[in-house]
């Protein structure tokens, strides 16, 4: 492990829900991991005029975790400072300035833009305006990134004025999640599952990001974004990247990326009438249906539930469907890859089910498991389906925001998206934005707590299932 | 299943060692199960001149399960009979015929002779000259079957002038065990191993048969043996076999043996002097030394330890070693099967450890473990090993000595040794029985309680090391 970098990360919106749920304890794992530079400081700025004592009051009762330690805590704190910080108002930047080149001895300096998008050009041209895009400034782009193709350019385009490409971290936060690292490292740390990886050995690909909540007190927000924007376009397509891409050079960020780019590029183009089905999740058992919920126009056509079935065109992925599935509201929570292998076709052994390999990536339950069949005890010639385990939580695991935190203050680019990766998948999706705009039905309706609608179905190849965690 | 077959099995020797302590529990298991035909009949025959009521007490008192239920043996004990048989008087067998041929509903019957290799043929011939090795006979040799290639061959030719090579079923307990049987259901009922089971994918394979225990009581016949006849030419080649054999055409009793025969007779000769290390075991630490033990010579040369490196000379394991081993009084008890695949080049994750599949056969640690590499959490492109276990537990488990007298009393040939194996494995071995004759050196000795002799190592290729359980 390299040595920390003494750091400034200044937080924008270093008040809000993002800052104080995750940022912040983040943030204090690290502290207490050992993993922050002694030196290092973090600057809450917002708009609001906090005094510092007031924002380490408001980090206390909001950020701290339940079980910090006090002194952990207390030292911790004396990292934090409030800088308060309007966006149209330059004299705050030129204070902010002031205050990061007063630390002489910083290595790095992280701008965390947890902020809506259309601040995002602005408060990079004040950085610049302020010398703080130095050789040693990176900036961190929180999600949306843009609505569309388009939009999303536009982000970049203003962005990229400011700020190299190499300085822009754009985040996704499954990236940082240590069960999608291990994906990686199952892929091309094991001799065993190269030779498999591929369509001679594996039959189908499920991806499914799955919610049993519905959109809480979101749903104004969540209406004009829906499923495909809030979670296919950016988690499960870099899910998909890291299962499916090609073997990257060197794990550096741009052979990493480099290699998720040529995997997007290699995506057939969608077409929504045969490889797409969505669905609303309607009222029942109690539950309340989509257009009932807080804020939500009652004739909404918004999709709460995408599935997709994405061909890659590759010789190795030639003939291999992949199944891209979220929503919310169903039956089973979920956050998971299972890479089912061919059957057997030679039949020495009758009724086996076929291997399988489940990654979940849920923080509580980040397994790797395996299934095989193995003899049955009774002399005949039948097997029986025998899953392992991996457990792969051993030690300390941290959270995919302290994971990105760290990668961003030391300056290292792998773990979040280029801009050429994310307008890539802006593109492939284009024409199922495009269908779901224009088309003159709505989604499929599908009961609140099942597992979405029926119409998925026809998505599958024959012989194949959702899988429901069975 | 089928239904089971209404049989008579007789077991010659039944007041021996071998009955009491294996064959009539495992006979009170198969019945406590429901595995046998109710009709079925246990004749116990020997030549000590006991009552059918003192036979059942002896088994009662000997044989008995500590956990049976008293009932369960009752209804056990009925199947129970007992026969006088002296194998040079053709009375008692004319009585025996009698008794067998007076059961007209028997659609299978079995003679299991747990007795000296000596009386095999003659007990065959007085068998047939009393019409007793009709279609629906088989006869169970127990070993040992020879003492080299050509006793082996008089043993095979006396049988065969009366029992049919379908009707003689040769034992090796091991083939009887759930986990070796196992193996077979991994290698082919799982489609993520068959193509990785090959010279591309795997460096080397272990096989182990390793007891803590000395001789024990058994100084006299073991010095006569040594650890060559007693593990390798049986247990350890049969694991072998099913190991590394091709894929059989099905698992008929004809194909599977073909494919072990074939994978014999693909053995590259032994070079003793180049592929083989033998050794004794010494006094250590309190521990008996082999030479102490009793009716052990002095003198003796036996030994107590074999390893040997074996190489396969088909296109499947060009260049993969085959380590095969096997001791008494060594550190750890174990009976295992260790695949080692080969370690990855390319470098993307440094520091990791080749996978490895570990497949226990020991009854009470019955397992197949997988080890894998996964990532650690600290952020660094380092990797961990994770070794998951396949359960293999689940439900009942008949011990080797159930299955195999099932399989006798169906008439089923597949779990035991067809004539052209043995007299094969006793091929392959005569160079090393005959180096231990004539070779001036005594075997290597190795302190009792040790993991063998030192001298072991140089049967490795560069990187492999003895696998000791960690």
């Amino acid at each position: 492990m390299e040595s920390p970098k003494n750091f400034d990360l200044v937080l924008f919106g270093a008040t809000g829900d993002l800052a104080m749920r995750k940022l912040l304890p983040a943030l204090y794992h690290a502290h207490a991991a050992g993993r922050l530079h002694p030196l290092g400081r973090i600057l809450g700025a917002s708009r609001s005029r906090l005094t510092r004592a007031g924002f380490v009051a408001k980090a206390e009762q909001q950020a701290k975790p339940d079980d910090a330690d006090p002194n952990v805590w207390a030292s911790f704190a004396e990292r934090l400072d409030y800088h308060p910080l309007d966006m149209d108002d330059e004299r705050d930047f030129a204070a902010l300035a002031a205050k990061i080149h007063g630390k002489t001895d910083s290595e790095s300096t992280v701008f965390y833009l947890s902020t809506a998008p259309k601040f995002f050009t602005q408060a990079c041209r004040s950085l610049a305006a302020h010398g703080l895009n130095g050789a040693n400034a990176r900036v961190v782009l929180e999600k949306p990134l843009g609505t569309d193709l388009e939009s999303c350019r536009l982000i970049n385009d203003g962005v990229a004025q400011y700020f190299q490409e190499h300085q822009t971290l754009r985040i996704d936060h499954y990236l940082g999640k240590s069960g999608l690292q291990n994906l990686l490292a199952l892929r091309f740390g094991n001799s065993l599952f190269e030779p498999l990886w591929n369509n001679r050995h594996i039959r189908s690909v499920q991806i499914t990001l799955a919610e049993t909540l519905g959109v809480e007190e979101r749903g104004e927000f969540y209406d004009t974004i829906g499923a495909l924007r809030d979670m296919v376009q950016n988690h499960i397509i870099q899910i998909l990247c890291l299962t499916a891409m090609e073997r990257p050079q060197s794990l550096s960020a741009g052979h990493l990326r480099d290699a998720k780019l040529q995997l997007i590029r290699s995506l057939r183009p969608l077409d929504p009438e045969r490889d797409a089905v969505f669905g609303q999740y309607a009222f029942s058992d109690g539950l309340k249906g989509y257009t009932q919920e807080h804020k939500v126009p009652a004739a909404s056509r918004t999709e709460t539930y995408a599935a997709l079935c994405a061909r890659i065109d590759t010789p190795r992925w030639e003939g291999v469907p992949f199944y891209l599935r979220t929503g919310k509201r169903l039956a089973r929570r979920s956050a998971e890859i299972v890479i089912g292998f061919r059957p057997l076709s030679d039949g020495l052994f009758p009724t086996l089910l076929p291997n399988r390999l489940v990654i979940s990536l849920q923080a509580e339950d980040e397994t790797v498991r395996l299934r095989l069949n193995v003899k049955t005890p009774d002399g005949a010639n039948h097997t029986v389906p025998a899953e392992a385990c991996f457990d792969t939580r051993s030690g300390r695991r941290p959270s995919a925001y302290e994971t990105l935190l760290l990668e961003a203050i030391a300056g290292r680019a792998a773990l979040f998206n280029r801009r050429d990766e994310l307008e890539a998948a802006w593109a492939w999706l284009a024409p199922a934005l495009t269908f779901l705009r224009q088309h003159p039905r709505p989604p499929h309706p599908y009961p609140a707590g099942s597992s979405g609608p029926a119409a998925a179905e026809r998505l599958l190849a024959q012989g194949d299932t959702w899988f429901e965690g069975d």
